[in-house]
C-alpha cells in the first residue's frame, strides 16, 4: 500500500466506522422509540434517520459518483425542519434507504483513487479550487463523517 | 504542496473546525449555563468541556508529542462520570486548560511530516502496527475529530 492509499484508506475506515456505529443505534430502537425526541422540543430520531439518509444520499452528487438515490428526501428532511411535514415515511422504508445509500457510497468510494479524492468536488469552482486545494473531496468525505457523528451523539440522548 | 501534504492538511483543517466550532460554543456560555445538563440525567456542560480537554491533552501522549499539560483531568473527566467527584474545576480554569491544550496540539501537527502521521500511535505495538497500518497518527486524529462532533452535537441541546 502506498502512502497514499493508507491515507485514503484511513479516512474511508473513519466514515464506515461513524455510519456502522449509527447504524448499531438506529437497529436497537424500536418503531416507538423513533418518535422520541432526542431533547425537549428537539428533532425526533425518525427525522435524524432521514436527515442522514438525506445528507449521504447527496454525497453521491457532491462527489460525482453518479446519480443519488433518493432526492425526494430532501424537501422533507434537508430544507424543512422537523414537525413540518406529516406524516413522515415509514421507519422501515426510511432504514432500508439509509442502508442502500450507504452500501452504494462504501462501493463508489473503493472504486476512486487516492488521486481523485484530493481533486475538488462539484460544489467548487476551478478558481475556488485554485485558492484553497483542501476543498477536494476528501475534505467532504471528513465533513460528513463528522456530520454523523454530531447527530450520532444527540440520537444516543433520547430517552428510551 | 504534495499530495500526501495535501491529505494532511485537510485532516488537520477537519481537526481545527471541529475544535473551533466547539470553542465557540463554549464562548457564548454563561457560567450558569455551564452547569445545565445536555438532557435530563445526562452529563453537565461543565463536564464535556473538562472531558474534551482531557481527551484532548491525552493526544499528546497517544500521538508521541511530548509530555501532556494536565494529566489531573483524567480522574475527574474521564476516569469517573459526571457528579461522581465535587467540586469540579472553576469554569474560567478548564476554558484555559481547553485554549492551552488545543493550541499546543495545533503547533505540534504542524511539526509532524505527512511520513510521521502515517507511523504507528504509541498505544500500538508493532506487531498490531504490522497487522493494521491503518491504525496510525492520522487515524487517532480522525477519531478524535469524529469525538468532538459528537459531543458538540450534546452540548448544542442543553437549555438556553
Amino acid at each position: 500500500m502506498t502512502h497514499e492509499q493508507l491515507t485514503v484508506s484511513v479516512a474511508i475506515a473513519s466514515w464506515k466506522n461513524a455510519v456502522e456505529r449509527a447504524d448499531k443505534v438506529f437497529r436497537a430502537l424500536t418503531e416507538d422509540q423513533y418518535q422520541h425526541e432526542i431533547a425537549p422540543g428537539r428533532n425526533r430520531i425518525i427525522y435524524l434517520l432521514g436527515h442522514l439518509t438525506a445528507i449521504h444520499d447527496r454525497m453521491h452528487t457532491i462527489l460525482g459518483l453518479g446519480e443519488r438515490l433518493h432526492p425526494e428526501l430532501d424537501g422533507m428532511f434537508i430544507s424543512t425542519p422537523d414537525k413540518a411535514i406529516e406524516p413522515l415515511p415509514p421507519v422501515s422504508e426510511l432504514t432500508k434507504f439509509w442502508t442502500h445509500v450507504n452500501s452504494s457510497l462504501l462501493e463508489k468510494f473503493a472504486a476512486l483513487s487516492p488521486q481523485e479524492w484530493l481533486q475538488r468536488h462539484t460544489a467548487m469552482s476551478d478558481d475556488d479550487y485554485a485558492k484553497d486545494p483542501t476543498r477536494n473531496r476528501l475534505s467532504v468525505l471528513l465533513s460528513r463523517t463528522n456530520h454523523a457523528s454530531y447527530h450520532l451523539g444527540q440520537i444516543i440522548l433520547a430517552p428510551q
